[in-house]
């Protein structure tokens, strides 16, 4: 599988992550290439002394023809900075970072590449360069036009997997979209996903409750029983799925151990057992996207840059899955 | 000190559990009686064979003048069933267990005895013996007629302390809570309880935001910017309390290490992450009542009752804790 990264905000800890991650991905039997810019791959290569050789990409249509070879990284130069400042928030990096996604996202789109690992990129410089959509996920939703892509959170380690059903919502807002969400064909994407990129044929999903105790027979709220659990119900005579269950409980008593995939209905829900449980090692998946996307849970990582002390694990893992579950479409199709 | 340990539901773990950590008990230097059903920890004593001997207390009288005794319980019996059943939810059981917490709580007011632990109740059970207040904390709030008691969960492995600004609500009503209540007075009482009851002076408090990202600037929520972050901005004067914090990040990135408190705007927010890491050793403790009660971090196990197998652990460490907090509170006054 042929797979891109993009440099992400270049005054953060993208480069070098993609840099460190690229001397041990070469053993994976997928090949790799970045886009964004290759002034700012030379400057981190260079100022943190990264024995990775830097090959520009002249014509995009030379992508299909690249040979791979050791220690050499081919570069798609898509835009590139005057200056590099690491840990500063600016326009030029936001402008860089979302020209850099579009160009890889329609390399994907193409069929040049198979996948698409991004770095971190910073909210405020992306909103800061005129960009409304200052997320990832969100841009390859309008980029693909997918009204909902899911997030999944992976820990290729424990073999743990979150999904989230409501994602970046002010909380007052979950309980709200919970009722008027189509959770059904939320639910049959996930197992369709899970069985095409995951090549779990018969997943067991786990639904978390929305409120305390899964509301603890309704005594917390209704939506346990006025959506979820029906939900549950219908969907159980086409798929292994149970729940709600209580949130704290189930993964205080491990419960997860038991599931190939746990539900979360909101954002803390889910991320906060997930990163406790593996915070180094923990990837974000998008699903439901024609698109292959992976990238490391973390952020920009501005307090690092430039120091050569960020850890490239979750990025390396990123690249890894990415280049798996392109194959496993291929499998599927 | 002299602590009372409540006998709970009687059909659940228990009089198994008090039994099992009396025998390492004793070595604390504190004093322990039992009150409840005298019938339920004999029949379990017999029928799981724990080498304990129970005194039964004839005349609460006679409570200040106990003499310790190595293997030896004194219990009060407060009421006693016709029949035991391990695992079933009864009315009988349900009356037990809130008639013997009001008598141990009783005790605890006049000062016949300094502490209250209390095993494991039934909410369904109470609920059937016709008790409004089917929860430990909410009865012992009326009780002592203190209308916002807080619930705070301690690991006294890791040190980790979290309490809860909103307990058991629906999701849908933790933001209009976290807006109209005495958030000051709240931290004010937390801030007082860690002095008094914890013997630490001048606690280093972390605040979670309510919103994923604690909302990112605004961008989900504004309960941060509009209540949250003035609070702690007023209070930072008097007290050490930093945020609000992302609650995932805050969490995965084991910022918990570096503060004696974290405070969690809501029940999953808050146990999500405890239970994760002190499943087998969490304690609940409620602050802000006159009477010092701690509980065992876990529910009746009815699917284990009568069994043996059921850890102790955790109601050893409530009870240990229980006789910590007591001494701590006589130190201070």
């Amino acid at each position: 599988m042929r797979i891109v990264l993009t440099t992400g905000d270049i005054h953060g800890i993208g480069p070098e992550i993609i840099l460190k991650s690229f001397i041990s991905l070469q053993a994976s039997g997928h090949q790799f290439i970045a886009a964004g810019s290759l002034i700012a791959l030379d400057f981190y290569r260079d100022w943190l002394d990264i024995p990775v050789r830097l090959a520009p990409i002249e014509n995009r249509a030379d992508i299909a023809r690249l040979v791979p070879e050791i220690g050499v990284l081919p570069v798609l130069s898509i835009a590139e900075p005057d200056i590099i400042l690491p840990g500063t928030v600016s326009k030029t990096a936001g402008d860089i970072a979302m020209r850099s996604l579009e160009a890889a996202a329609e390399l994907c789109r193409e069929g040049l590449c198979d996948a698409l690992v991004t770095a971190p990129i910073h909210k405020e410089a992306v909103a800061l360069a005129g960009y409304q959509n200052t997320g990832h996920t969100d841009f390859l939703a309008d980029f693909c036009r997918v009204p909902s892509p899911i997030m999944l959170f992976v820990d290729p380690v424990s073999g743990l997997k979150v999904a989230l059903a409501t994602i970046h919502e002010q909380l007052s807002k979950v309980p709200s979209l919970i009722r008027t969400m189509d959770l059904d064909r939320f639910f049959l994407t996930l197992a369709e996903s899970m069985q095409k990129d995951f090549r779990s044929t018969d997943p067991k999903i786990a639904v978390l409750g929305l409120n305390p105790h899964a509301s603890d027979g309704g005594v917390m709220g209704d939506e346990e029983a006025a959506i979820i659990s029906p939900c549950i119900e219908r969907l159980s005579k086409s798929l292994r799925i149970e729940g709600p269950f209580p949130a704290d409980g189930f993964f205080g008593a491990k419960r997860y151990l038991d599931y190939d995939l746990i539900v979360a209905m909101y954002h803390d829900q889910g991320l906060l057992p997930f990163k406790v449980l593996a915070f180094d090692t923990g990837i974000n998946v998008t699903l439901g996207l024609p698109i292959v996307r992976t990238s490391p849970d973390h952020g920009t990582g501005f307090d690092k840059a430039g120091k050569g002390t960020a850890s490239e694990r979750s990025f390396y893992e990123a690249a890894l899955l990415a280049g798996e579950i392109a194959r496993n479409r291929t499998i599927t199709t």
